[in-house]
């Protein structure tokens, strides 16, 4: 196999984990930390261990500070953004002065924005604004999503993904890099669907939490039977809403096997636990959003929260304008309602499964 | 609401547990055991309280021992069947004796029936062979699916479902005849689509017991990381097998809202736990099939290893006439030999999702 090169910013847990099956294929790895990120690179310097992940790294990744990402972008292949959703912006301009012509863009960052339209944009949309149009151009554009947590990967545990991009044999150079006995990749073209799919999941991580919430306000911790009817509604009223945004926003219209993966599959495990769902668990059990934010969760970062911010502010511009009715999204408008409105939980069930009837 | 009388055969947990929200509506209701069910009705004749579910049912609901059975049938507007899977042509025969032209037949089991070829039949078809043609004719079909733990719908705890079948009209009936402000009723004609949705899920609860297994096996119970990546992946080529048998099987073609409940929804509830799980686990952990059927689990119900028994058994024979290809269905084909032919676990990663490349 021919060795590349990669060079990735932000060393994140997610991030991090991805250099283990790089390094194992041979690769040359460098990871850059952010500002944020000064302790963990600090420390991988030290001591090889990534302290968040609580692994040592493989010892042929080369870690380095920001202040030296020239010298680590420096003749990459790939140009990883490893960032999370809340530092897209600012990635952007990071990578827009040292990506060159040629190298491969790959994204592992999961979310959306919208502007005042309502009109919504993938991350790699994004970051494509920091650079000149003859750099978006003279590069590809790719991004890793399916279920996966790091830190699973960076222990060798089975983990089945998507690299999905606007090109095939960007696609399949890179699938072949990260290929090993444990991580699985499959490609698809069908960017915009995939990325959708990967970042719309996240909002229905948060109503997960609710039936344990629930359980909590009713003091039926000890009941013999508990509330997986509704968990199992809202994960498939959650299914039926990743669906339809993948519809409205890409032209792929139907759920392919790859699409179930990202979407099903992304959906299944974040619903198995995570920030998000404890966020949700207050909800449930009555506390008004506003005080698990200022309280309960202070400072604690919730990408699905944000996510039902940023796309359920799109609802109201988007039904105004006719793209979607009324009737659409019921679950993600009351989740907007009571993250932004800080109404309580009541759910629509009614409004669920295109209406009962 | 016009009252209905509604006779049911079978006194398990599930169609106990529908009675409750029929005597809520003011319906009346005969509880009919079978052979194997009558010290259940001998409780709920002396003391109202349903053994299995640890629940007193609905002082309104009438309780009769088998031999009751025409009377309890007598001028019935519903008759329901409410066995497992293994009793549904017992139940046919007894249901040809005492359902009446007019009636409507609402079915709640979960399974489907195979011949040599590889054709496969929904329980309501097998019913059908017992009944006169004149008979078939003169009631009409329906059956409950969708995620539904029996006891939660007992004590009231919010819970989605479809009732499908082949006449709008009496799914309007039956649903009008069911909802209360926590059951949740939904309708659907594709009956094909919706009963296969609700039967082959339980194929892929025996496979969400296999990551747990494994971790039992390599004894990582305080490790850090899980394998919900190797979970969720296997959830979501269930959810591409399963819609390739409803694509298979039914006219309808794409996954409507109300599929995903049935379909997505259910096989989430099935994989939380329960005893297809359970026996996957032990086959995770590295125990022969035949092993975990004769000595962990002697005398056990398993529907989901009957499914895997029946559907996986299609597969040959549907293979051979060309309607299906080799490379369809790789998880289920795996789950046959694991049962069947007593293989042990390897999951064929690189056949999911359309075939790793």
């Amino acid at each position: 196999m021919n060795k590349s090169k990669i060079a990735v910013l932000g060393s994140g847990i997610m991030a991090t984990a991805l250099t283990f099956p790089l390094a194992e294929n041979g690769h040359e790895v460098h990871l850059v930390g952010t500002h944020l990120d000064r302790d963990i690179i600090d420390s991988i310097k030290k001591t090889g261990i990534h302290p968040n992940l609580g692994l040592k790294i493989p010892s042929t990744v080369k870690a380095y500070q920001l202040e030296e990402i020239e010298e680590a972008f420096e003749g990459a292949d790939v140009a990883m953004s490893g960032v999370n959703s809340f530092g897209v912006d600012w990635v952007g301009e990071q990578l827009a002065k040292v990506v060159k012509p040629g190298m491969m863009v790959l994204s592992i960052t999961k979310g959306m924005q919208a502007d005042e339209d309502g009109n919504l944009y993938i991350l790699p949309d994004i970051i494509k604004k920091y650079f000149t149009k003859d750099l978006v151009d003279s590069v590809t554009w790719s991004a890793v999503v399916g279920p996966s947590i790091a830190g699973e990967v960076a222990v060798k545990r089975d983990t089945c993904v998507v690299f999905c991009g606007e090109d095939q044999e960007s696609l399949d150079k890179l699938a072949h890099m990260f290929r090993t006995d444990y991580y699985h990749v499959w490609t698809s073209t069908d960017f915009v669907g995939m990325e959708v799919a990967a970042a719309t999941k996240n909002i229905y991580a948060f109503a997960a939490g609710f039936n344990e919430g629930i359980r909590d306000k009713n003091k039926e911790e000890n009941d013999r039977y508990v509330r997986f009817n509704y968990g199992s509604a809202v994960f498939a009223q959650g299914q039926v809403e990743l669906t339809q945004f993948m519809q409205l926003l890409s032209d792929n219209k139907t759920l392919s096997p790859r699409h179930l993966l990202v979407g099903s599959g992304d959906m299944f495990v974040t619903s198995m636990g995570g920030r998000n769902v404890k966020a949700g668990r207050y909800v449930g059990a009555g506390i008004p959003f506003s005080e698990v934010r200022d309280n309960y969760m202070k400072g604690v970062t919730m990408e699905g929260v944000a996510a039902i911010r940023v796309i359920g502010g799109a609802m109201e511009p988007l039904t105004k304008r006719g793209i979607i009715k009324e009737s659409d999204f019921p679950l993600l408008r009351h989740l907007y309602d009571i993250i932004v409105n800080d109404q309580p939980l009541n759910m629509p069930w009614e409004k669920f499964f295109d209406g009962e009837k």
